[in-house]
Order: C-alpha cells, then structure tokens, then sequence
C-alpha cells in the first residue's frame, strides 16, 4: 500500500496530542484572583506546568520531525509496518495523559518517571520502523551505506531519551534538555558525510522539487 | 467526486476520535495521593479504563486499515457512497462515548455490550460500503474475481466482530482479543491467491511509485 | 492562490467540529447507575442528546458535502475568498456550543432556535461562496448555463435551513429532517440536466482519474 | 526535505487550536435559566467571550493564511526552517490558554496583556520564517526584488499586532479590530506592483492550474 494516507493519520494524531496538552494549562487553576498581583502570582505557581507543556510539545515535535525523515524514504507499506505505525501513535496519544501525570505529582519519583518512560518507548518504536522498513522492501534507492549511516543516526534520539529515562527519578522532565543533543549527536553516529538525499521526494509530493518539473517535459 | 478530499476528512475523524479517547484516562481520579504508593496504587486502579483505550485505539485502526484497503481501489465516490461514509464515520465518533461507557459500567451486562455493537455496526457499514463500490463503478479495473475474493476478505472483520458481540455480556471488552485472529480468518476467506494490487495507486499519491516514475519520462 | 490547503484546513475544521459533538454526550450525566435497569433508563434519558447529536453530526456532513462539491469546481483562491471560507468555519466551529445549548434548553423557544440559526448562516455564506467563486476568476471552464444551473442547486439547503429555521420555535431540531428532501429539491431546482462534471478533478487530486493516466504516456 | 508534510501537521494544529477556542464558550456558566428571559440574560452575559473567540478564531485565520502565503514560495524545509515552523506551532496552541485568561480576567490589565503578547510573539517567529527561508536556498525562483517586497508586506502584521500589544493595557482584545487594517497597509509596504505569482503552485499541488496540463502532453 502507499504510504499517503498513513501519513495523513499520523500527521493529524500528532497534531491533535500536541494541540491536547494545551487542555493540561487550561484546567489549572490560578486559584482567587482580584487583583493583577494575584493573576501574576497565579501564572508564576504555572511556571512548572508551562515547562512541562513545551518539553512535552517540542518532544512530539522531534518525533513528529524523525516520522517525516523516515517516509521520505519509505514508499510503501504493507500490514507489519502499519501496525508498527499503529502502536506508535497509541504511544503518542499517551503523552497528554502522562504529561498531566508529570504536572501534578512532579514530587513524587514514580510521578517524574513516567513521561520519561513514555517517550522512551515512543522512540524505541519510531527505530523499530526503520529496521522493518530497511529489512522489507519498503524503501525503494537506499544502499546498505546509507541504510547504515541512517540507523545510526536513529540510535542518537535512542540513546538521549534512555538516559533521559535512566536519570528521570532525579531530574524530573528537566532531563529531557538532553534533546539539544540530538543535533551533534545525531551527526557523530551517522559520520561526517550526509547521505544523499531521498529519491522519491520530488514525484511523492506530487512535483515540488526541481528535478521533477524537467522530468515532465 | 474524487475520493482525496473523503479520505482527508475521513483520517481527521479517525485521528480525532482516536485521540480523544485519552481523554477518558484523564479525567480518571487517582483518589488521593500522597506517596509514591499511593500513585501506584492509583495507577494500577487503572488497569481497565488503560486496556478500554488500548483496544479502543487498535480496533479503530484496523477499521482504518480498512477504510484504506478499499479507498486504494474505490477512485471515484458519489453522493450513495458519501452517504455511506457519512454514518460510517458517525459511528466512529459514538467510539468515545461507548468506550466511557464500557470503562464507567464494565460490571452491568449493558455497559458491556454497547461498545462491541458499536464497533460491529461500523465494520457492517464498512462492509456496505465495500458492496456499494462494487456494484457502483468507483472501482476502475477490478475483475469480478478480484472483487468476490476481496468481499470475501472484508467479511472476516465481520464475522469477528459479531462473535465479540455476541460474547460480550460474558467477556466484555476482553472478547475483542478475537480481532488478533483477523488475519489468519482474512487469508482463509480470501483463498490462497493475493488479489493483483490496486492499479491505480501509483497515479492517486501524485507518483509515490516507483513504476510511475519511468512512465513520466 | 491553489486551493489545496485551504481545502485541507476546511477538512480538519469539518472534522474536530463533528468530533467534538460527542463531547456533550460524553458529559452527560447519567444519574446513579447501580443495576442494568438504571443505565437503560439513564441511557433512554439521553434519547434527546443522541438525537440531537446525529442531527448535527448529518448536517455538518451535508455542509462538508457542498463544500467539497464546490471546490471540485474552484481551481484558484484569493483573499476574498479565503475570508468567506474563514467566516464559513467560524459558524461551523459554534456549532458543538449552539448545539449544547439545543440539548441543554430545548424545552425553551430560544433553546430550540439558536442551532438552526446557526447553520442557516453557515449555508447562507456556502452559497455566498459559490457567488463569489462564480463572479471572480475561480472556476476554470464553466459554461454561463452550468454555473446558473449549479447556483439554483445550491438554493436547495438555503431554502431547507432557512424553512427549518423559521419552523424551530415548534418543531426544534426536529425540523431538521426537512434536509431528506434535499435531494429531490436539488435536482427539481437544477433541472433536468446534470452539469457536465467539473474539469480539473483528474489532475486536482494528483491524477486518480483515468484521463489522467493516458495523458502520461 | 520536501514541505508536505510540514503543511499538513500545520493544517492540523491550526485546525484544532481554532476549534478548540469553542470549549472555552461551551464550558461557560449560563446561570440558572428556567425562562426564555433568562436564558437570553445568559446569553447576552457571553458578548464578551463570543467576541474573544471570534476575533482569536479570525486571528488564528490571518496567520494561517500567512504560513499559506509564505509556502506557497518556499518549496524546500531543512531543520532550522521545522524548528522555526515548530515553535511558531507551540505559540498557536498556547492561544487557546491565552484566550481563556483573556475571557476571565479582562478587567485587570495582566489578563488584557496576554493574549496581544501571544499574538505578538508568534507573528514575529512568522516573519523570522520568512527571513529564514530567503536566507537559505528554501524558495525556487525569487528575485531579489519580490523577495524584498514580499518581506515588506510581511511585516503589517508585525506592525498591527504590536500596535496592539502596546495599547492593549487599555483595549484589551478590542485593540485587534486594527487587523481590519491588514490589507491597506500590506499594499501600502509592498509597493504598488503586485509580485510575480510564485512558480510552483501548479506543479505542488499535483497539478491543479491549467499551465501544467500542457506540460504533461
């Protein structure tokens, strides 16, 4: 099957469990407020939950952002791979309930733990799909050098959200700043050459690079 | 009509009802926590409402999945099939609503019973539709073969369901592990031959392809 | 501007907003449950709401249907037209709150009335669209008969809204079922003839079309 | 990468933080309402937050229609243009949160401040998208001169919204009513020529303008 409408659902899961955390601010509560004093001590009682809400955002996007690299490759699917898609996006949708867990019972160490753990599996399974999608036939123009090079790269968000995991007890969700690893790591696993770029890009978007336009002639 | 636009509104249904049904974790109280025992204890009061959703979750992608098998093959809808759809995907937003219900009452007959009429009710409708795009000419080459095998498929969801349902004021929504038997009943049904794949996806994704590609040059 | 992303933003709108009318079934109380007896009659109680909700879930689809319908036809979109299509969403998104409040106080004339407003004036700015659409540039091949012809058909859900309008202070949201006769009315106001069908569909959704497939070659 | 998917996660997330402003109407007490005068009471109390929701909802619309505008040019996305596209995304779903501070708490001037902020802030990473994307090879076929008088135009709407912003201790979201000034003071910066139409509309959006057609024969 063709990858289109798979990621049109992944696109609008993502979405709606990104724009759902919002919900986790909106709840709160500021508690009595008369004067500006008390709305401005209210917002800065929200400061954690605002942490939490744009890690766990910028966290979805980075693994939103590792999706779209993966099926710039991937040209087609077949049932394991849709069900590997599946349980990641039940993960995903996950998130605004483990994040509200974060938010209210961020003193307690099993409290702090779970978000962790929740991305920690997201992520695994985002490298499961590539292992299914380099093992089937799924990408059309990948050398094994390349395949490779991209695994590697994959590992990078592997390794930063395990030891995100692995440190959560203490640091909480203010272990996920490790993330603004993921750049240099990412491009110490994969080694100094960037690996050329996906083939099918120009004709899956229907003809937005250049090369298609001449193709067309 | 082409069928792009009934497909994007129909991922967006699926992807919102999907996600939406975090929400029934969210809301659920904790009870009062103090300790980190507490909050495990709170958790594991979880057990069922964190099982509703995971199988809510999973059986709507295999209705999905099915939605995309026959959209692979239907390329042209009209205002009957539409329709069609239409309540189809009524039924997929009533989700939320009946997997509360199974979560909140899972110990009455009754709270056991809606969410499996409600999922066996959409696989029916998916069924018609199927019937529908075959009577109709949505389809563009089909050979009766193809189309007899492919309906014979289809009634495995079926079938499944109905068991699940008729189960259900004994097994709730346990019985619903039936759906992992899907894909041995599909391949029985079928026959042994895979049907020839859908002739027109290559076109339909703007040249995900790769067979496209040369027919370009 | 093209019409592909405005038509994918109305998509998602069309969706959530459908989507969230299930949030005002999911929210209902069903009074004390304790036996299957009390949750058949709690659920009966909701006899109205479901009712309510289908309803509006139908003729969300029905609004969806005419959009869709017109953009087969609309290639290109300016500022002017962007901003009916925003002001067009904006009474669709009211309409999981007017709808609430048809549930909520339909005992009340002004309870009853609120809903049909509502969607009489999102189909009113539907055919402001098509006005719109018909007077600029945005059609690509359309004969001065067929636009006339389609402009009558679109009177068909503005005279149903508007009838089931000025019938709510009785009927409620009863007088929705006026929309059956959509289709007959359609095809009484348009005439005889049907339009010839809209020109570009085959290389709008990236050529699913079969004229398409030749033209390649 | 190819901006697809970048536009349809987009899409999505402007979808749901505009559809999600609703649940701030809905969630709103009518009071006790046994008459149609009371009811109407009730609703003639909501003025203020039907006109926040409709003026964040058509401001949610402006900046949607800025991200369209800008992608229409830009055809390539490397990571830092998904970063700026990703935190201009986190400040739209903060606007639902915004704008419920803005409902409850607009006779103090903190609770008036907000929601212009917000507004602000996220049409300013707007404008650094823009400038991103003409510094980097993001966009086919611009000419120095379009590239500089599109950027122009861009900044009305950071003149307006931080126009707004500083007058807001005193307007509160009232001061919004300057976008109406949007359009005269785009052509006023933009000069008088209109720009050249960007170059891959017809080919992006698989083929949906008449030159491509010819250039498939």
């Amino acid at each position: 099957m063709s990858t289109r409408r798979t990621e049109a659902f992944t696109d609008g899961v993502f979405a709606i469990a990104a724009t759902l955390l919002v919900l986790g601010l909106t709840d709160q509560s500021l508690g009595t407020v008369r004067t500006d004093d008390d709305l401005a001590r209210g917002l800065l009682g929200l400061a954690h939950p605002v942490f939490s809400f744009a890690i766990s955002f910028l966290i979805l996007c980075v693994m939103w952002m590792t999706h779209v690299r993966q099926f710039e490759w991937i040209v087609r699917i077949d049932d394991a791979g849709m069900w590997i898609n599946n349980v990641r996006l039940l993960l995903i949708v996950l998130v605004p309930f483990t994040s509200s867990i974060d938010t209210t019972y961020s003193d307690l160490v099993l409290g702090r733990v779970l978000l962790p753990v929740n991305f920690f599996l997201a992520i695994v399974l985002g490298w499961c799909q590539w292992a299914w999608a380099v093992r089937s036939s799924a990408i059309a123009d990948l050398t094994a050098d390349d395949a490779r090079r991209l695994g590697r790269a994959g590992l990078s968000a592997v390794l930063i959200s395990g030891a995100a995991m692995l440190l959560s007890p203490w640091l909480g969700s203010i272990g996920f700043v490790l993330f603004a690893l993921d750049g240099p790591l990412t491009r110490l696993l994969r080694g100094a050459d960037e690996p050329s770029s996906p083939p099918s890009v120009a004709s899956r978007d229907g003809g937005g690079s250049d090369g298609d336009v001449g193709g067309r002639g």
